[in-house]
């Protein structure tokens, strides 16, 4: 019960082999209007030291969570009725680690990140098209990683292990890190491992 | 093409016969701390008054919509690589629209929905099943809707339909409520039908 790691397991890694990729929800959130915005985003890592993704810093999820470094992610699995709620800080991958991963990635993708004003309108896909066809006699060879784009990591302090239950009575356990430790009384939240509090939540 | 109607159906309602019912994510933000919060919910109903889901008013999602009555929705079908995107204003249903409702509910649904004091920490799954053993013997026939549980209405004033594509050239097409004409340029954005307006964005 204690270990995150123990729900992480059961929720997270075990179903991963299900899919190749992993796609999650992430959301984020303007400041100066108090919109939230969500949309699926592919997983390209995880571990201990959070959740990453690639994007361009330009488009609106890049801003916005370069302006309000807070974001939260949303993995669903319908056929087991369970899901895991995550929220953390943002911070910007280093460099080297973005140059690397689009090293990696297909020409297409390189070309189409590069070609890309992500989220702004543009008057038609023949543009678009067209732009990416410039691009693919510009760099016959390899694609170099333009300075816009680049990775986030989400470094989480709430985990929540969510499973669907009969009569609405569904499990909701919260992995927490506590401010201080008045926050864990010992009964309704306890300290669990490596600086992680846990408690059950209501339905 | 400017009909938002003819996307809405391609994406949304066309699909919706593959499932009995529809969860999608939704998505709010509390103001206090800028911290976006999503998870599943399960759509009630939806039309062009907008997508109604009923919940605990109390509960996080309840009150964070109460305080910044801003939500975002997603639909994501990965088998066909498509996802609708949705933002707009969050009105309370009316109290007789949250009672019809309830009234349809699973009597296990209607008890759990008394009991709970959702999203708040409980010491025990045991506390809960105590208090829901005790519901039903308070009301053995008829369950009343408790005051703090009801319907939210989010009310679209933008969608985003997204439809994947080979070489990272996904198509975007994003219709919104402008809010001067100037926003409408007739070349990169168009004037559709019944009030909306269009465009299409970079991928």
């Amino acid at each position: 019960m204690k270990h995150l790691s123990f729900y992480y397991n059961l929720y997270y890694i075990g179903y991963q082999n299900l899919d190749n990729y992993i796609m999650c929800c992430i959301t984020h959130t303007s400041l100066r209007n108090g919109r939230p915005s969500a949309r699926m985003v592919l997983l390209k890592a995880y571990g201990r030291e959070g959740f990453t993704i690639f994007t361009n810093y330009e488009s609106r999820k890049g801003q916005e969570m370069i302006e309000n470094p807070k974001a939260s992610l949303l993995f669903y699995w319908d056929v087991f009725n369970r899901q895991v709620r995550i929220e953390g800080r943002v911070e910007k991958v280093s460099e080297a680690e973005s140059v690397e991963y689009f090293g990696c990635r297909p020409r297409g993708s390189q070309l189409s990140a590069r070609i890309s004003q992500q989220s702004r309108p543009v008057e038609s896909r023949d543009t678009l098209v067209e732009r990416y066809k410039q691009e693919e006699r510009t760099f016959p060879k390899d694609v170099p990683k333009p300075h816009f784009w680049g990775g986030f990591r989400i470094i989480p302090d709430v985990f929540e292990f969510w499973c669907g239950q009969t009569d609405r009575l569904h499990d909701r356990i919260r992995f927490f890190r506590p401010e201080s430790s008045d926050r864990v009384d010992g009964k309704v939240s306890k300290m669990g491992e490596e600086g992680w509090a846990y408690e059950r939540l209501q339905p």
